[in-house]
């Protein structure tokens, strides 16, 4: 049988199911990624399983998220973080060394390998012709401690290049595109695999750029081939012997098929407050800004800030515009400041901010009240950006430049100069002066873990219960993402590993009044949620699960769910339901009582449940889609449970 | 007569008053400064007062503290900042352009002139031969509207600087020299002027540096000479028209002699928690440290980085140091981009920052819980770094490198290499990108203020009751700092324009049950509150009197004020006391009642007053030190009443 990439990498690392597109499969897992933000429930998880040493070929910690050190939590979890990897045998990424995704790519990533992140864009790696997947913290855990990762087979949606891109039109232009034709959920349950002639004008890091964002389509990942530019990027790396090739059969096929002519493709922006609300960039063309922001794992490469650079050079930005400058690694920093674009982008006005995800993931940099921020950054999700009722647009490092000249968003094939070629740094560095490599298992032994005051460990979480009353607490429509369930932020993210204080600020943007509400429930029957379409997307970050499971949460019915969030909810014991009749969301009400009875058999027994509406005399049908596996999680509250009694029975 | 330098800048701004040390006096400003942090305040002081136009020479508004965005409150500051400069007439310093002191040094500072600042660190542009002080920013704000500055005309102490510095030693510590032999109170009620042959081996970055720090001897000001060397700094600056020689005059004598040979000075430290802990780097050479610091307006220069960029150029920092880099221009980080001492720093696994003040004032880098911070700010005091049990030590940036390199507090001289010497930049930068002009007088008409929603007035403040019998609700010892009142940081900050949410850290650090006993007290009478020696030390923000006063304060008891702080008193109406016999200290208690009688007349007719201890059947004689002025102040409540009546009285 003739296979595509997506194919090929599944089928080497298959160790449990069918490659029947919907099916559960197991995976083994040759790396992981961590970053701050989730990896310290992940290191606490660890310890709780009683690790020895990590099971996986290359296992990294980036502290990337929580760079902003206000007071001692931050470095407290640093330390921490650094005595787990030493722990655990995992190398480690210092704070400053930049985003996990570009760092990884630079640094571990390989071809042919799978690759499991507790960051949803994890999948970024999937540009070195890898399997990259994000998915909740417990579930790098468990790969770390060497159990295959489970998953739906995904269908693969071949997407064939063509072409080349015209001048001021680069890969964000692309990705944005795909999310022009498909929005948020488009990719949902599929690989995106890419192909085509059009590769060949798509260097590796324009490939990231693509890759990345295929989390906005709620893509389960995004795979290029292993080809000679891989084997180019892995040479400047000096990492020329960890390259294959690894490119689809001549005559494979795909599930679905998509086609982009890179050739016309324009300057597109996805306008506020979704990564999906694309337009091209003249229909907005003329909105004021406030801030035009350059940076992210959406837009990580040395061209990237290198044609901002050559933009703006010996001009001077707007006045009013705050030009923020995010570089995504030191290593690639380096270059930039030696090749003299750190030096244009400062003499034109810009702000130069140390390497990290910043004000992506709203850590800093937030916009003024009621004022446009245009970014490079994957997402604009409502209150992402620290700004609680934001304006945030998505766009190319070409098109922020040159709106930051004329502070206004401006399509940049309007601006009066010539398209400037970049090509990578003439000699590019290579720096592992903040990546620690692994202990030896012997040494690694030896080592006590760090744990600051603000480090606490996870609540016992009781079984599933046969009989289930529980009031509605909240009813949402679609597309809330997890940033509305949990926010990020530097508000939010110094209690990561702290539940009872992190679960204060859960679902504070849906309703202020939501976290009250549940605490009373929880020393009751617990309670349910209710939402529409593309419930949980966005970022992968457990919290957004445990924080309303500790708050007690127990059932969500929604119309469907994002894959990462649905994933931590049943990790965490919170049994996520569909509607059968999606009319019967309309059925619902904020303070209706729902019923089950015999829930424990019931959801062995098959998929479909029968909830009663206590106080209306009405019933409705909700289907759950758990493994046999799954089931058996859900029956004990949640993963930890099932791995506890797991390691017991071992020992 | 012989003048020295302090003198003839003194009289040539005489408006009021004689020069005789100690008498209060009234001194024309020519220059302002204010940083955002204080500034927002000013801001809206300037608007109470409905000033037209800014009636100074030069009035620039920096944003330097308040850089991190985490949500919509900081960059609302700052679109307020940048529209009330439009409006008033004043200069405006865009974030991102750097540290006040220094940009101020490049761009406007003359010699000659005059310059009040709301930020205490003011002192540092003394090393232009001008009269630089800080302030409260009330005082600010009058000085804008044209009005005198009211000052007690100070002992001038002249310090006679000769030989030259070893290799490994540098200007940070000369100034730790004259802390470890005068300590924190050394300078109070004096103008520090240097002289001497040893002056032509220092920069005027090197003197920024040493006046900067006069400001932790508790100086009134610090006064370097107007000579060749400064000529040559404007020169650099494009602003060689703004020099005037002014040196003292032949013959001309101090109030006070000091003399450092700086051939004997060698590599210092300040220990936790003061800058007046010093001792030589090798007492504590050996001590492991978590961070190494460089920046601050402490260690600005060009120079300050780029010997740290030697010192670790084609090395590695030590595992587990955290080596920030906080540049203090944007216009001096271009240069140091362009000679390659950034690409050294980075190469090295340095942690680059934006520039800024940055963790200097608590906005970001806290150290982990119990790590040793060593860092070449300006100030050491408990809690300042925002880890509540810090532990800082302050040096220079020889000292800094040596021990980000081998991870543990080291003597520079014990480096094995030479001591690299550096020369300024070979093709320096001037850049005014950020750094706003003013408006004309009649754009400035039209101008609106842009004010966000965390900006609220002052409430009114009454009164000094004629009668007055309040509580002591906290008694403290020694040294009490404007941090210890009113923290800084990025907690604390965020509230500089919103009273009523800023009030609620006051004293948290001395006693966390102060701001609901003190809300209690403000519902009746009032309270008092009793300090040691050198009460108020430190940074000058206005809201540590600002806040206490808003929660009922109306009475300082202590041993002695440091003087901005009591200037900051007087102006919002508390009545600062000190003790007429010191040892009455010990007869007053938390909790302890104080009546006074017949205030009102009793201040307008001397300085010494009696106070009843209700419950003791006691009596204390206190001293106020006001002047006719102020007890007219005082008596109206304090400053802003005052002005209003007399903006009424000219209307």
């Amino acid at each position: 049988m003739k296979l595509n990439v997506t194919q090929k990498l599944i089928k080497d690392h298959l160790v449990s199911g069918e490659m029947n597109p919907g099916e559960e499969i197991g995976l083994k897992i040759d790396q992981t990624l961590t970053q701050d933000a989730t990896g310290t429930m992940v290191m606490l998880e660890l310890e709780a399983m009683g690790l020895d040493y990590a099971k996986t070929e290359a296992s990294c910690q980036y502290v990337d998220h929580n760079l902003i050190q206000v007071d001692s939590k931050n470095p407290d979890d640093h330390l921490f973080l650094q005595s787990a990897t030493r722990r655990f045998g995992l190398h480690y990424s210092r704070p400053g060394n930049g985003v996990s995704h570009p760092v990884h790519m630079q640094r571990l990533a390989k071809p042919g390998k799978t690759l499991l992140g507790s960051d949803s864009h994890t999948c970024a790696n999937g540009c070195m012709g890898m399997l990259a997947m994000g998915a909740g913290g417990i579930d790098v855990a468990m790969a770390i401690a060497g159990e295959p990762f489970y998953v739906k087979m995904p269908q693969v949606w071949g997407v064939k290049l063509t072409g080349e891109l015209p001048d001021w039109v680069s890969a964000k232009d692309v990705i944005l595109e795909l999310l022009r034709r498909y929005d948020v959920k488009g990719g949902v349950g599929k690989v995106i695999e890419y192909y085509g002639p059009g590769l060949k004008n798509l260097d590796a890091m324009d490939r990231h750029v693509i890759a990345n964002m295929g989390a906005e389509l709620g893509a389960t990942g995004t795979v290029f081939p292993s080809d000679n530019e891989i084997k180019r990027f892995l040479k400047e790396q000096d990492r020329e012997e960890d390259w294959i090739e690894l490119v689809a059969d001549k005559g494979a096929t795909y599930d679905l098929e998509e086609e982009i002519n890179l050739s016309e493709v324009e300057p597109l922006v996805a306008k506020p407050s979704s990564p999906g609300n694309v337009v091209p960039v003249k229909e907005v063309a003329g909105e004021p800004i406030y801030q035009s922001y350059i940076g992210s794992s959406a837009q990580p490469g040395f061209d990237d800030f290198a044609i901002a650079a050559e933009i703006v050079k010996d001009k001077r930005i707007a006045d009013g515009v705050s030009l923020d400058i995010n570089p995504t690694s030191r290593q690639m920093l380096t270059d930039l400041v030696q090749e003299g674009h750190i030096a244009s982008l400062l003499q034109a006005g810009a702000r130069l901010h140390q390497a990290g995800c910043n004000g992506c993931i709203g850590m800093g940099q937030a916009p003024a009240t009621g004022r446009n921020s245009l970014r490079t950054t994957p997402r604009n999700f409502p209150g992402r950006s620290g700004t609680k009722e934001d304006s945030v647009f998505l766009c190319s490092s070409e098109t922020a430049a040159a709106s930051a000249l004329k502070g206004e968003i401006t399509d940049p094939r309007k601006l009066d100069m010539k398209y400037p070629k970049i090509k990578g740094p003439k000699n590019p560095t290579v720096d592992d002066q903040l990546l620690d490599q692994p202990l030896s298992p012997e040494d690694a032994k030896k080592v006590e873990l760090t744990k600051g005051p603000n480090i606490a460990s996870i609540p016992e979480m009781d079984e599933l219960p046969n009989e289930m009353e529980v009031p509605i607490l909240l009813k949402m429509n679609d597309n809330i993402s997890t940033d509305e369930i949990l926010a990020g932020g530097a508000r939010v993210l110094p209690y990561r590993s702290n539940l009872p204080e992190i679960s204060k600020f859960t679902f504070e943007i849906v309703d202020e009044t939501y976290y009250d509400r549940a605490m009373e429930s929880r020393k009751q029957t617990g309670h349910a949620i209710v939402g529409g379409y593309n419930y949980g997307q966005g970022s992968s970050r457990e919290h957004a699960a445990l924080a309303p499971r500790y708050l007690g949460l127990r059932v969500a019915i929604v119309k469907d769910f994002a894959r990462i969030h649905w994933q931590n909810l049943v990790n965490f014991g919170v049994l996520p339901l569909t509607f059968r009749h999606e009319e019967d969301f309309d059925k619902l009400s904020q303070g209706d009582v729902i019923q089950f009875h015999d829930l424990r058999d019931k959801i062995k027994q098959g998929h479909d449940l029968t909830a009663t509406l206590k106080d209306k005399n009405a019933e409705i049908e909700v289907t759950h889609a758990l493994s046999p596996r799954q089931v058996d999680i859900m029956l004990k509250g949640g993963l930890i449970n099932w791995v506890k009694e797991r390691q017991n029975t071992k020992a």
